[in-house]
């Protein structure tokens, strides 16, 4: 029998990052592809003593809120999330989880949300599979006055939500600056549209903090609302599968509903995990450590790459660095070419919204978080040769 | 700033079932109401032994597939889930989200779903949440030709989907014979609508196992296709928050798209908990021992309502029990007084498919597994109390 499907999920582009998994596999791979912390970006010893004391709470073995375990709550308002008032906090599974609620809760099938170019491909997933259109905006250092995203919002009908991540975004690296950021907020407040701020890599700077969120910003802009969305993948751990979102109530409401509806209620075990390591005060020793992990790393791809002519755009922190081949690169058969030299990075065009889109057929993102030291020297000198011919 | 909301979502009808949980927290207060395993109904000693296995393991930490983690996928099919020629298997943060997804999968917005009436209520939810339609068929022992079914079906234009619970259903215990099994799947057949199969209390059966799942008797109906829905939540633990899914491959693979939308993948580390869960070999004793304290508690509940002139339909497994109370109850004002004397229940209107239909007014969905069973004559005590007023 041939089965009829709903057009939306028919319909989802597959998501380009995903489809690399199995190159990774390869015996000798260095993966410069994928978002993933290094093995030695864990703090093994805080997880190996959370987890006996979350399997001893019987509330880690059990259904709870579907907001989430009232405790981590407590804990992530005392560690990381901000809650101003009127705003309410939930658990997600990870911040996939929150934009999929925030796009879902803001915007009915064939409205339009806007999206940076280029993109996180899993935000067109979450759209498309609601029948939500993405329309794309642009940011560049020199338009301080976001002159690309008023010209997007001008030209769009329908935008329920814009969708940003202003900080060591991915694939790009960039942060927008307070006064981008500012901008940002007084055109979302002018159109009376909330802003979607996606924000893991927060923790991650490498000299000095980044500007303050959109959230935290939001009070001097009236009138604007921004949904924040924070996870624990890139600070605690990808496997919990937990981040949070902090919405106005009138949208926290709804997104929890809609939580609910998707698959009830937070993992309890992973809550009771996350709540014992925050509650060890390992975190900020651990992060701080990260950091200078993968600011060394990032010095060394960006020093070495920069050295063999690829543009590599300054990047204060995060995970990803959106690299330019040099000039002359021989750009068919690249991407087959590195592999087979051990190498894998994420192609330019897989963030393009649409997919085909030659727009960024020259850049590769670089995640140069996932290797060891050791590696990282070698990983570029094999993307060098690859992109020799 | 008033925020725009997508209808569907702010249209969510609140679950009436989590509404519950605060009076559940009251000190003494026997819950006949939450479909929650009670806590001598866990492998604690199997859980302690799998913890530490699934912490040492380095993929319970980090990104694993969107279908779910290999071994635990290649686990579920050797103790418990079938997976037929031509389909697939995939993971779900619990049966809730496999409804969830098999339900968007099927239906787009303005299409019909066909749900039992009386109905779980996270059903609707999850209909609600992307619009799309339910219409309640009815059945009963005495319909072995599905006749409610087969008019509903022929009443309702566009429908993508039928929704069955047919063993030890929610509310209301009942299980469909293995003629209704293949009527309803004939029906289904003659119409070219999927079934989706949601079968979480399976393994729960008192003294003889119940009938085939549909899946199992879907090969004896050309034409047919299912989707069955298991859930790790009532046999080893809800906490984990992990149930699969068996699809066509048709179905499968766009359900996993829109699983990678929602939320990218399963929990990594409750699945490798369960993973090692089920490698120790100690799920069949201790669900047998399960089925022995639930069995008893049903024929104790039972026995002391009946005797109290409740009408208690026979019950052969499962959780629930859809009790219609004594001739001459009064109603208003029943819940309250029940809460005073410290037992709850759910109102059987919670079932209905449009609130405040009181077609189900004077029945009770009683969740006989969740006291010690010291508490199921002191909680059937309780209610008989509060019935006579």
């Amino acid at each position: 029998m041939s089965i009829a499907l709903n057009p939306f999920i028919a319909g989802i582009p597959a998501n380009p990052l995903r489809a690399l998994f199995p190159f990774a596999a390869r015996p000798g791979m260095l993966n410069l592809a994928s978002g993933h912390p290094s093995r030695d970006a864990y703090d093994h010893a805080g997880l190996a003593e959370a987890l006996p004391k979350a399997g001893a709470d019987f509330p880690a073995w059990t259904y709870g809120p579907s907001a989430g375990d009232p405790l981590l709550l407590e804990a992530l308002q005392e560690h990381l999330a901000e809650v101003p008032a009127g705003h309410r906090l939930l658990v997600t599974s990870g911040a996939q989880q929150g934009i999929d609620l925030a796009i879902r809760t803001l915007a009915p099938p064939g409205a339009a949300v806007l999206v940076p170019e280029p993109v996180y491909p899993a935000v067109l997933s979450a759209c498309a599979a609601v029948g939500v259109r993405t329309v794309g905006y642009r940011t560049d250092a020199a338009d301080t006055a976001m002159a690309g995203l008023a010209a997007a919002l001008a030209a769009t009908p329908d935008v329920r939500a814009l969708y940003a991540l202003p900080t060591f975004g991915n694939p790009t690296g960039e942060t927008l600056t307070r006064t981008q950021r500012l901008a940002m907020l007084a055109l979302c407040a002018q159109r009376g549209i909330p802003v979607i701020e996606d924000d893991p890599y927060r923790a991650l700077w490498f000299r000095v903090p980044p500007p303050p969120s959109l959230l935290a910003l939001a009070p001097k802009v009236p009138g604007v609302a921004v949904i924040h969305l924070g996870s624990l993948s890139k600070i605690i751990s990808p496997g919990l599968r937990l981040g949070w979102a902090v919405a106005p109530d009138a949208v926290a409401g709804p997104m929890q509903e809609a939580r609910q509806a998707s698959d009830l209620q937070p993992n309890s075990l992973a809550q009771r995990v996350a709540l014992h390591y925050l509650r060890l005060g390992r975190l900020d020793a651990h992060v701080a450590r990260v950091r200078g992990l993968y600011a060394a790393r990032y010095d060394a791809l960006a020093g070495r790459l920069a050295a063999a002519g690829f543009l590599m755009p300054p990047v204060d922190g995060g995970m990803f660095v959106f690299a330019r081949m040099p000039e002359g690169t021989v750009r068919d058969g690249l991407f087959d070419r590195a592999v087979a030299r051990g190498v894998m990075y994420a192609p330019g065009a897989a963030f393009a919204l649409q997919p085909g889109d030659a727009g960024f057929a020259d850049r590769m993102r670089l995640c140069f978080v996932g290797l060891a030291d050791a590696d990282v020297p070698v990983a570029a000198d094999r993307l060098v040769a690859a992109a020799r011919g």
